[in-house]
């Protein structure tokens, strides 16, 4: 965990609250945190999700390996030590995401349980939802899948600590919801993630259908 | 600026675009981005902001010095090289908050101009709106009114390398917006900075009406 070097610093209660934000979004803030090997799905399920959502007139946000390695965490290499602090500032970053109100989809290997609890301990403490998705797939399958070529090179040693090959891959034990994605339809599971938003009272099963008002927008006010 | 270490990574572009995200929230994404001494008004500004954006049924989040401190950045303190990377990573959460169609309130001392360049550029490339805010306040203003009792601890040398005091604060040389906060009241301040957005069709000025099916919600649908 990383230590806290600033003292001299408190934590502001906006007026507008949590709760306001999910007034106007008709959504509660979450986490959902995908997890599993290189090639499992994981960022094809969250694309598909965001659509889905995106039709029901949520909002979320992907967070993925690619985007973030390309800004925040662009300082950050594959090391034991650089991967838990790539996997905690994400989890900070879904953390004020989900206080906003939008659903966070973060889509990393995120392959050590410790980092993963970590950031699940500070959703806990931020009494916000946290929807730990393991996206399970043989080795042997993703391995076969391999979309961007990094199992071969890791298999001729030219990626060093990759996750399945030489560093390992650490399962959840009590994940929120557990995909097989060797196993079933790509629908069967964006279904099970849905099912369970609605079931936790974080999404209402709808469908985003706009009024004429919404369309035009009201009358317009001067200030 | 950050070296970008991870080299086989690629941007993904998602299913659902910026304006799709646009589109459900009734507003354009864009970071406000409040800079001046400590006492000087930013937080009250961003406060009050928020409250009115809320009003008008905008989504907005405010990321300030303290709650971010506590969080992602909760490894740095307060050398230069250590606030500019907290710059750094505020200006990156920015403007994923913007990319997901909500207006990002920051609201830091960001004292080096160097800095603020660095997020403006971000905002560039990424063809998001960056509004910079100088909050503009005399010293010996922002001193008296000392909120955390800061300035004592500095003058005291209990604090080191306070901006003001023993460290520089290099003013915005073109700001979008420039406040006087020693001259002006806070709605002044507010009417300003909505007006920028407004002009620059970031929002609408329009009030947050409900309807009768937003209130509701729509009949529910099986999927």
């Amino acid at each position: 965990m990383a230590k806290q070097i600033a003292t001299n610093v408190t934590w502001h209660d906006g007026e507008v609250s949590r709760e306001d934000r999910h007034d106007i979004l008709r959504q509660k803030g979450a986490t959902v945190w995908f997890t599993g090997l290189s090639g499992s799905g994981k960022s094809t399920i969250a694309v598909a999700l965001e659509r889905v959502l995106f039709d029901m007139g949520k909002l979320s946000y992907r967070l993925d390996g690619d985007n973030v390695r390309l800004g925040i965490n662009k300082n950050l290499g594959f090391s034991e030590t650089d991967r838990t602090e790539n996997i905690r500032r994400i989890g900070e970053i879904a953390k004020l995401f989900g206080d906003a109100g939008t659903i966070a989809l973060s889509s990393f290997i995120s392959p050590y349980r410790g980092d993963r609890d970590e950031v699940r301990a500070l959703h806990d403490a931020a009494n916000l939802n946290f929807v730990e998705v393991h996206v399970d797939c043989a080795l042997s399958e993703a391995e076969k899948r391999d979309p961007k070529g990094l199992y071969k090179k890791a298999r001729a040693g030219e990626i060093k600590n990759f996750t399945g090959i030489d560093d390992p891959y650490e399962a959840p034990t009590k994940p929120e919801i557990h995909l097989h994605t060797d196993q079933m339809t790509l629908e069967e599971e964006v279904a099970i993630v849905i099912d369970y938003l609605v079931d936790n009272d974080i999404i209402k099963r709808e469908y985003f259908t706009r009024t004429e008002d919404q369309v035009n927008g009201p009358t317009a006010v001067a200030s």
